[in-house]
Parts: structure tokens; sequence; C-alpha cells
């Protein structure tokens, strides 16, 4: 195999074959293949494709790349969730407690956050003590005693995926939908789950800014699970406004902690609902109406929370947090950003809320950038909302008041208000199964 | 400027501007463009080419990275002449003393061959004792004194060609036309002639296999040298057939002293009529049929082989070769390749002959590889004949025997015999000037 002739192939829209897919991905990690072949090879991918056997193949190979997680150690059917990122979304922190409290084993490795979006991980961290980097056979003990546990993507996972992301991020070729499937597939795969459930974003505020593209990744996401041999399928949900009205880490885990009490806000509460009844449905305890409802109810008598605690006190957290969240840190400062004309909302421009978010301390822009996690911010007013001028559009938190003007200025400026009411937006756009794209 | 930026432009079929350009060369010749940052590129290159005059801009910008070449020391026109490079192409050899005998001032740099197509200056080194590496002012003085020097590409000629063209190597992106005419105008415009003769090659020999894509690579290079200021044409000849029989060294030097003589093979002397015509019009010496009959008179009167031995004489070569070219070393060993069945001669596959002189020790595989100036062939039967069993087609020669088996084995493979004779071939498919497509 010479690099060369695998990106000529490949410029004339040849599909590689497995072998060829194996020595490129294994070279390319070893370092025998140099960056500047890969490039043009990334390149010519995002011109001309991949077939859908290709896909998967070179999504098995990336994740082959690396440690596999064997999870037989596990009892019970293994399920795992993957959101495309938004800005917040703490569905995680909802749905995996709560179907871990209806017999869903949930193992799951989880990211920090990077730029406009967050990480699981991050949030889970502004839990005092709470621990992410928790050695394997410890990992599997807490998923065999609670149900569930959340922990940060080990040492040597997907090393072709870590390698292959650096050079796309510098050389233009994240969009593509072949690489962006492979690159999440890879992960999820090598992370041994028997189901997969995907939460495919669009809008403002997700990187699949339309619904087309994002039913398309979707679908060749779910192709490369099924390839794989596990129980796939895909919600496309909203992120053309924030989900729920707190976005920031420690602020987060508060409004997770709400709503699995119930009381969480409805477009949170509904899509997390959605989610956990795919999740159910992956792990055969009924069709997705029956598990929609068993997952209902379980949020009213507060089972979730409970295997939230439980999973938080195995981590080496403080579970008292999750049981009174008014003892979470506040920010030293805060400031109430008002609308400066009246009107309805009529757009959100949901990165630019995330960005706001960083520049509180919320995020990074970099990855060595440390976290506040009392920074952030609550919405006070939403997409759809009228605002007359002077209202509380939201309050900003963070640790010194120099922070708010540019923070408050970015959130404004995200906000578009118009003279006429726009339409609802939907929280589900789409199912995507193996067999079918069902629209709603 | 960043380079991220320029290649998502591109990615979408944006045009870079002079400006961005410039950057973007003077950035990869620094080293602070990363090579797989330049690989991205040359591959969205590759897919979304370049307009008209963003592959000017670059070609300018790429003149410009390196010595640009001042010939006002130089009197008189200079035309400047450059193949794109064939097997047994010695047109060169005749033309440049040919002209020049007829008052155009020939300031000539030339490369060496790779790969099966063979270089000037490797050819003209087989003269005992001519230099091609001469300091750049006794190079004006001989041009001055003789018409004519021609010598290898110094030093710090546009590096930015040398790096990209280094790296479109490994990339698989040699094959695109803003690309092969921005590297080949670039070097021929710092090297400073007034007017410019393209001889792109079309056929089995060519890079240009195709005679539509011969043709819209001439016509490229042409804009190219009109938007930098400089006259321009371009003839579409063919290498669909080696030019002349004669290919290796010394052997086509002879082959080129012959046809100076006036006594040349018919197909070698009409491209180089033709040729030389086209440079005499360039520098204004009348129209293209009366500069064809000016061109053609001075074969027949000697004065071009005149030239070329006083060139010989400045350079450092010994011009007794060029008076007595039987001189020559002759290769230690030959060998007559014989017909193996009966038939008409109905295709050549040029690039395999230009492989067979290669292993004969006539051209390099490899840059570091040494020449053997007396070895190469002879042919004797030519794309039309007819062969009987048994009849020889070429004769090789080489320094060893051993050489001839592989060598034998290949050019043989080179021919395909035929029931019936083929079409003729045209030796000039077409003319492109600036205005015009003239097809024969």
């Amino acid at each position: 195999m010479r690099m060369y002739d695998l990106i000529e192939k490949k410029k004339h829209g040849g599909s590689l074959t497995r072998q060829e897919l194996h020595d490129m991905v294994q070279g390319f990690v070893a370092g025998e293949i140099p960056d500047y072949q890969m490039a043009a090879m990334l390149m010519a991918v995002y011109f001309k494709g991949m077939g859908q056997e290709e896909i998967t193949d070179l999504t098995l190979e990336m994740a082959a790349s690396g440690d596999m997680v064997d999870l037989s150690g596990i009892q019970g059917v293994k399920v795992d969730k993957h959101s495309t990122g938004g800005v917040g979304d703490k569905t995680t922190l909802v749905i995996g407690p709560l179907v871990a409290s209806l017999g869903v084993k949930v193992a799951k490795m989880s990211g920090r956050g990077l730029g406009h979006t967050g990480g699981t991980v991050d949030k889970l961290e502004s839990i005092p003590g709470f621990e992410t980097a928790i050695p394997r056979e410890r990992f599997f003990e807490i998923v065999n005693e609670t149900g569930i546990a959340v922990i940060g993507q080990s040492g040597n996972m997907v090393p072709a995926d870590k390698k292959l992301y650096a050079l796309r991020d510098v050389t233009a070729t994240v969009d593509s939908i072949p690489l962006i499937a492979s690159s999440i597939m890879s992960k999820k795969i090598a992370a041994g789950s028997d189901g997969i459930v995907l939460d495919v974003k669009t809008g403002s505020g997700a990187f699949m800014k339309d619904l087309e593209d994002a039913i398309a990744l979707a679908k060749e996401m779910v192709a490369i699970g099924t390839g794989a041999g596990r129980t796939c399928c895909a919600l496309i949900t909203d992120m053309d406004t924030p989900l729920g009205l707190a976005v920031g880490n420690s602020l987060e885990v508060e409004e997770a902690i709400e709503t699995l009490k119930g009381q969480g806000p409805e477009d949170l509460t509904e899509v997390c609902l959605q989610l956990a009844a795919h999740m159910l449905f992956m792990a055969g305890k009924g069709d997705v109406n029956t598990c929609y409802e068993v997952a209902r109810k379980a949020l009213l008598d507060g089972r979730g929370l409970k295997t939230l605690a439980a999973m938080v006190k195995a981590q080496g957290g403080d579970p008292s947090y999750i049981l009174e969240p008014e003892r979470f840190e506040k920010a030293a400062c805060s400031f109430r950003v008002l609308a400066e004309e009246e009107g309805y909302i009529t757009r959100i421009d949901t990165a630019a809320c995330g960005i706001a978010s960083v520049m509180l301390g919320a995020g990074r822009s970099r990855k060595e950038d440390r976290l506040d996690y009392t920074a952030g911010m609550h919405l006070y007013k939403r997409y759809g909302d009228f605002v007359a001028k002077g209202d509380v559009i939201a309050v900003l938190y963070a640790s010194r008041k120099e922070l708010f003007a540019e923070a408050s200025k970015k959130l404004l400026s995200a906000y578009t208000i118009g003279k006429e009411p726009s339409e609802k937006k939907k929280l589900v756009y789409a199912r995507v199964t193996k067999d079918q794209v069902t629209r709603f």
C-alpha cells in the first residue's frame, strides 16, 4: 500500500478497501504516513465522499486503533447516548441516572467542553469531590452497583481519531459527513455499549445548522452503528435556542437536578424524556410510547435523582449537593442584561450565547483554559417571548465584574427582536432508525 | 491572513486575491505555512480550479519568490522556448542555434531529465567539456557574442515552485492545470525573456495524453504569459511516438547536428521548423510563413550548426564534436531488438520507450542516478511502418550486456502490431495564441 495511490484513488472517487483503510489508519497513527498526505486525503474525501461500507470500515479501523472497552463485566444491556454538542445541553445528567434507575446500564465516557459547547465531564466536576478519572475496574464496579458511571475518555482510546481530528481542525476538513460520522462513531464503538442513542442537534447553536444535513449525518451514524453490530437510532433535536434556562457548569447541574425532580424547564424535560424513551427502547424495555410513559413516571417519583446521588457518591463526590443543590457555591458577581427595545424574540444565535458564557469563564476557548464552575447565565427571556424595553433578558454570573461588559454585549447581539411573534419551534424534528426517517 | 481561511475559501470555490496569494506563497517558502495546510489547499485547487486572474497572480507571486533574471544586459529581443517534456525531444538543440543564427537572442535555462523524459542540460553535458553551471555575467556575455547560451537553473530561482512541486509529487496533486501552468510559467517568467514559445506535447509519451487537455493547458499558459506582459504562443505537437529516431544523450546531440545540416529525420525537422518559425515570429521577424521559409533556408546553409559550435566553444565544450560528430564515444555494447510478429505498427507507448532508455542508463529514475551519455537507442521501425517477423525494430546501446534483457522486453512491449496500417499522425495539432486556437 502506497498512501499516494490511495489519495489518487479517492481523488477519482474510488472506494478504499478494508485492507487499504487498515493500512492507512495504522500507518497514520504510527507516524509512517505524514500529515501532508493525510491532509490531501481528507480534502479528497471532503469532495468525493465515501461509500457506506467504506465509512463503516474506516470507523471500525479507527475504533481498533487503540484500546477497545470490553463491557462484558457489566451485567445487562448497556446503552450509550451521544449528543453532537450544544449550549445548555445537560441531558446526559438527567437521562443517564433516569434510565439507569429503570434497569439500563450506562457506562459512559464523556468529553470536556471546547469552544461554545459545554462538556459533561466539566459539569460533573463542578460537584465537589467528583472524580472523572477512574480506573477501568472501579468504573465497571460502579456501573454494576449504581447502574451508571460517567468518566473521561481514557488514555489510549481511538488515537486515530485524536490525530485525525487535530489535522482536520487546521486543514478546513471538519465539515465532511463521512469524517464527522466516523469520528463520533469510532469513539462510541470503542466505548463498548450494546445500544447507542444519538442526539443530533440542529440550528444556530449546533454544528449542523441545517435540518437536512443533521438528518444526513444521523443516517450515516446509524448505518455505521448498525454495520458494527450495535443497536442504534438517532433523534434530531433543536439547538436553534439554548436547551433549558441555565448555561454554565454548576448552574446546569442544578437545572438537571430540578428536571430529575420533575420541575425542570419544559423543553429540557421533553427532550430528556424522548431520549430516555429511546434508550429504554434500545434496551428492549418495550415500545417507544410505553418507554416514554415509564420515563415520565420515573421523573415524578424521583428515582432518577436517587441514582444520580448514588453515582456522585460512588465517584467520590459529595451527594449532599444533589439533594440540597442550594449548597453549590454561587458566583461572586452577577449582572442583569436588559432588553434595549420592545418586541418578540424572533431569533437567538445560540452559538453566540455559548461564546458569551465562555467569556464569563464557564468554558474554554483554548484547551488549557481553566474553568470557573460558578460562571454562566440564566436566561429569563426565550425564543418567541415578548419583551418590553428594560425587561431582564438574562442574568450573568462571573468571578469579576469586568467580564460582564463584553459578555453582555455578545449576549444581546445574539437576540433578534421583531414586531411579530415567530413560529413555535419543534423540540424533536425527526427520528432516524436503520430502516427509516420519521419526521415530526 | 490565516491559511485556514484561504483553504476554506478555495474549498467553496472562492478566488484568492493577489494579497492572499502573496501571503500564502511567502509564508510557504518561509516555512510558516506547514506542508499539511498547503497539501489541503492543493487538493482543493485540484477540485475547484482557479480563475484566470488568480492563476496569473499565483504565477507572478511564485516567480517573485526568488531571483528574477534581468536580461536587459543582452541586446535585442530575447525569446525562450519551453517543451512540456517527451522522449527523443532534442528540439532545443536544433531550434536554439537556428534562431540565434537568425538574430534572435536565446538566453535559456534548462532542466535535467527525470523519469521517462530527457533534459537538455544532460544532453549538452554529453559534449566533452561542456559547462552548464556558468556565472550570470558570463552567461549574458555568451548570449551577446554567439546569440545563445544554455545553462542549468541557478540557485535561488522560483523556490516556491521547487517546494510546491515536491509536495504535489507526494500528494497526488500534480495533474491540475492551474498548478501545472503556474509551475511552468513561473520559471519562464523568472527567466526573463520577452517572448515565450511553448511546445505542449500530447500523446502516450506526454504528460497530457489527451489533445483537449493539452490545448487547455496551452491556453492557460499563454494567458498567464500574456497577463505577465510577455509575448507568448503555443504549439501542440505530437508525442504519441518518440520524436526523431535517437533516444539518449549523445545520440540525440548527433541527431540534432544532422538536423542542423538539413539531414535530420522528417518529423524532427518539421517540428523544429514550426517552433523556430514561431520564435522568429515572436521576435518580430515577419509573419509565421515567412519565418518558416527563413528557418528552412538556414537549415540548408548550415548557419545554425556554426552557431551551435560557437556556443559549445563558449561554454567550454569541444566544438570539434559538433563538426565531426563521429568523434562521440560509442557505447560498449549494442543489441538488436527484433520484431516477433508481422504487421503494421499501430501504436507505440512512448513513455515505455523512455523507460526502456532509462533502464539502459540514458536517464534517471531517481534524482541522484548517474547517466551513461552513450546509452540509448536508435529506432529503425516507427509508427505506421510494416514489419516482418525478425526485422530490426531498434538497436539498443548500453555499457553492459546485462541491461539489454529487461530493456528490450520493455521496448517490445511498447509496440502494438496490427493487421491494418493506422492513420498517419499529425506533427502539430494546433496553435494557441492569446486570441485563438487554430487546429490543423
